[in-house]
């Protein structure tokens, strides 16, 4: 078998050296979204899930709108893999919740169309912003799999562990 | 002409053999949608079709919402092909009839906008889930070509035929 | 705020019972991967990144190729979300590790220019199927992050605890 | 349950009663391929993969190049049905097996590159174009699940039923 021994991160540092780059440079903003947050906001997400009984599609997103974390529940729909990402993104590209935007983009509304952007938003409830403790936006998360109520009580459980 | 011999099956072989395992996977979970069963949906899907004398798009989606087997009759709309699959992959995305995302998705209504999600959702009647004769959803079929009654008689037609 | 009751779930209930069935059919084929099994596959995952000290992107889809969990490491690569979901989609969706692909996929080899099918495949090493205690292939991981070699042994420790 | 009667056949008369025609016009040109047509020769291809005992996924397409009829057997790849199709597109669209392609394709050739055309095209063996009696070209067949050599065989066994 041939030997395959590029590195995308070799490459990186040979070029940044190249450049002149002294050190590495730092690669995420400080204070973006960790893995470790994540995955407690996914825990409590997924508590509040099993508590209301709804199988959820659960997505969470950095401070760039970029996927950090994703579970999905047994019996949760296939078709909310897809919903619950996009709430997420959406709920961090607007910063409010995806709540926020059902009302406006009615028929007649400001708005109204505006879920074709962007590859597709999602306009109704369950996505929300992450805002941790120094009140900065760090992300969203995203939750489809019941009502809108249910997805969004899932999504805010989720949120409320990092405030 | 070239010698084009490679297998992806023998290839396939090879590795797994390579990386010690005994036997060859099995590649498809028991229990999903036959070609067998897709044919014989297909048939009754014709039949009733042909009763009520609409041409008609039928396509089949196995249990992971991936296309199984399709038939278009002569005549039928070319622009309903991609709707029959449409309506087959989003009944099985959601486990329910296209027809029960149509009401929820009316202006003002709390799913308004969903149909951009996931490249696109078909929220009109005609896409029934496949419901097996142990009671385990096994697929959907998805049939456009006529009004969303005529469409969703024929998936109704199909579906019957193996409960 | 406006009242926002309708339930997918509700909905879905109350159509199939209308239909005539005794009681809610199952949603999941079973032996499909679960949730628990996906969590303790990122965890060794995760835990040979750390080894390794490459930050990864890891996804894991399920039998019928839907994603099913995913985690990015802090530092790890953006565009490799996308690289790390479509090689477990890869290796699903031709039951082998995307490697296999790669020599096959060469220039002047028989599937020069498969990458542009399925909206996008990717065909070096990193992505591996998920094969279980019984031999069924109920999934695939996907890692992306350093170079092949790496992404691959990160996938193929993930893919270890299940066997 | 709402009264949801509108039919697309309804309005296709009334527009086309609008505009003057005296009786609804042919949809279909006349000579091309029929649902008919695209199962027997479904049935040849099936016959000749289960001699070789290869699962294939096999796609026909019509004069126009729209999907005609498709069939998937078991432990097919799932990412060979967009192959499939792919195949018979492409075989369509040039009105050649897609096994000229190849060459003609590769890195310093004349179409290097045309595989990201038309949402991605195949130009590897597998596609055939359909040539009735008549000597006219009425579609094509495009098969995926093997060696190209064994995908190509199929392709051929089911092409040869209608010259």
């Amino acid at each position: 078998m041939r030997k395959l021994s590029l590195s995308l991160v070799l490459v990186f540092t040979v070029l940044f050296s190249a450049t002149g780059f002294a050190a590495e440079p730092v690669k995420t903003l400080p204070g973006d979204i960790t893995l470790a947050q994540a995955q407690t906001i996914l825990a409590a997400a997924l508590k509040k899930a099993e508590e209301i009984k709804i199988p959820m599609n659960i997505a969470i997103v950095d401070a760039g709108g970029n996927l950090k974390a994703f579970y999905r529940q047994e019996d949760a729909f296939i078709g909310s893999i897809d919903i619950s990402i996009k709430k997420a993104v959406t709920a961090r590209y607007f910063n409010m919740p995806t709540r926020a935007l059902a009302a406006a983009s009615q028929v007649g509304q400001p708005l109204y169309g505006i879920e074709v952007s962007n590859d597709g938003l999602i306009i109704f409830a369950g996505g929300v912003p992450l805002v941790d403790k120094n009140n900065v936006i760090i992300g969203a998360i995203g939750v489809s799999g019941g009502s809108i109520d249910e997805d969004e009580s899932v999504a805010m459980a989720g949120a409320a562990v990092i405030k």
